[in-house]
């Protein structure tokens, strides 16, 4: 290898690089417009960014903090965990609204949900070992399952509901199957899987648990659990199997993205529970996270009761929805989370997507999440960007041939 | 593999819980010392958790931000290499202090020294490539390179100074080296490696650079960098060696270790500049940090001029240093960091550790980092502490046969 050259990153960096991350490069693409067309004339539907501020009570709590805790103690180390009373606040709240029963020595604070599956993918994968997730999919789970030298398995979408295809899931579960990972509500069709759905995925699971004679973890990835619409409450996985662990994230429901706060839980019947959360914990340490930042792990658990502003999210939603449907376009209506999921009028959904960019429109392309022909349009921005971006999608329905 | 059993951890985690941390099993032992002899009484030496507040301006600085800033920029995802102007105002005091020439396309806010060091890690190893480390060196390096299948390389201890055995660095560089890891002022001993050595560090890693025809990387773990005592001014390593990444945290210098705020910085000079910035930008992103705390990061750039209290640890220095010589231990001078390196007086310093357990002291065996026979002593704690544990320490003298 000569020196200078690319090839003194580690291989599979430099393979990072190339292919980048399609989200990414358009938040940096997007900035790039926003300065040449001005920021009100470039709409932004990349990034999955919280439009909502933090809730008002946040404020207080944090100042309240900062006044009058000792800063040795609210800026210094604790347990790589998280402070035991924060965990205790939020295994409580649990308990409160999903009759779980968590207690402080079974949740770890983690530098969000991105930290939490990292380090719960770290305790449990040995190279080789398969981690399954349900197309389409948060594309990052692939970087996170290789950062542990595991394989990840895709089902293939099912392109009329976008809940997960059972048969090919069962047709994917191996002996060499040691996770799953699930998001629901999903990123990015915005759908919530049934509990028909999570029902069949606990039995299929525990069948192959016991076929294999393994244990097989269901990872769900929660940053969504309380943005749904329609009245529809929140749901908690662990009901439905007992190898579950909850990977949190107060990102989007306490609107605190750039913050990094979140937790893992794992439930007493977890296997085996008490290594599964020293190893989770072990993992938070020697990754790097050491702990949750503790500050902010102090107020979220004050916080625990704020909720985000769905009606906020769901007017958006609405506008978007029914402008798209009758421009001609063909949406999905989200049930939850801040994303809706649009077939591509062209076959070649990055064409469309490239299409848009020209109309000043920013798309992910749904290859992103394993599932192309379709895109991602993320709603968690100003009311008022929808409805100035509409003359825009009109353009670019005209432009591909549709007619509302 | 049976179910339930620790085997459905990953193998790595399994042998990690086995062998534990040293420090951080002290930590929870400290705890639970303290309740049964109550804490005034348990002498908790183990950990590098500052004793002194953070700055007081700090707390303005962290009411002012949070009352005044837009709470969804505040909070909000942003660049993974960090706000722009934060790196940017961190990058002008590096400059101004050490007549560097950083920008803001340098610098990536990391969480914490532990997460840089990891994504700086993850950006450039391969498995079975080399990294160096000077014995005694901080146990945890281990774990981070071996998250990446890299290969922990150590130098034997020079005991009589504790600079780097350099004869011994040169015969464990070879073509597979890819990095080597410095840490002065140093953790476990407190010695600040000379201007000498570092010279000549820099000519023996360029030399070896030339023979092999590869790029080796200087990783300089910094979190103690401002942390000298009489007189010692700070220095800076990209000084002495172009490739050269130095690796920062707030940690100690801000009294903020729970916070998790750090930085890694890349010079011009290092090779690939851009390529090495761009993976430890994705390597931040993918390996689930996806950025520094948001609201931290706002704050440290604005209390860049702030400085941690040296005379506080220098009086514990002083105090812990005298009272143990006198009672006819044989202590090192610490020139930095807030560690006193003690040679044990039994042979097996783990004995040591645990004698001193029964006076109510905890200590860290040198077997930790790498160096068996001494002791580290975390002197970051309250000055009456020090002087209340004299009385064990001299208890302990006597137990152990040693007359002041």
């Amino acid at each position: 290898m000569k020196k200078g050259e690319k090839g003194m990153l580690s291989e599979k960096t430099a393979l990072g690089i190339k292919n980048g991350s399609a989200i990414r490069a358009m938040f940096v693409e997007g900035k790039i417009m926003a300065e040449k067309y001005g920021p009100e004339n470039v709409y932004d539907y990349s990034l999955g960014n919280p439009a909502t501020p933090a809730p008002e009570k946040l404020k207080e709590i944090l100042i309240n903090e900062i006044k009058n805790e000792d800063p040795v103690i609210l800026h210094g180390y604790m347990n790589n965990a998280g402070f035991p009373e924060v965990r205790r606040a939020l295994a409580e709240n649990l308990n409160r609204r999903f009759q779980t029963e968590f207690d402080e020595n079974d949740l770890i604070m983690t530098v969000g949900a991105a930290g939490g599956l990292n380090i719960t993918l770290k305790a449990i994968l040995n190279p080789g070992e398969e981690v399954i997730v349900f197309s389409p999919y948060f594309g990052e789970y692939k970087n996170y399952v290789q950062n542990f030298d595991g394989v990840l398995v895709e089902t293939e979408p099912d392109k009329e509901t976008f809940q997960p295809d059972l048969a090919d899931f069962e047709r994917k579960l191996s002996k060499k199957t040691k996770a799953v990972i699930i998001n629901t509500p999903n990123n990015p069709t915005g759908v919530i899987y049934s509990p028909e759905t999570l029902t069949r995925i606990g039995e299929i699971l525990t069948e192959a648990e016991k076929r294999f004679g393994t244990d097989i973890y269901l990872i769900s990835d929660e940053p969504y659990r309380e943005l749904r619409y329609d009245g529809k409450e929140p749901d908690f996985l662990t009901r439905y199997y007992e190898n579950t662990l909850v990977g949190y994230s107060f990102s989007k429901s306490l609107s605190l993205p750039g913050e990094r706060i979140g937790y893992v839980a794992v439930p007493k019947a977890a296997r085996p529970h008490d290594d599964l959360v020293a190893g989770i914990s072990l993992c938070n340490r020697i990754l790097g996270f050491v702990n949750a930042p503790s500050l902010i792990q102090k107020a979220v658990a004050l916080c625990v009761e704020e909720k985000t502003d769905v009606a906020f999210y769901d007017r958006n939603r609405r506008t978007l929805y029914d402008g798209l449907k009758e421009l001609g376009f063909s949406p999905f209506l989200p049930e939850g989370a801040f994303y809706l999921w649009l077939k591509s009028p062209l076959e070649n959904e990055k064409e469309f997507v490239e299409t848009a960019k020209k109309h000043r429109l920013l798309l992910v392309p749904g290859s992103t999440f394993g599932c192309g022909g379709y895109v991602r349009i993320a709603y968690c921005v100003s009311h008022d960007m929808i409805l100035r971006s509409m003359e825009s999608f009109r353009k670019l329905a005209e432009e591909v041939g549709l007619h509302g």
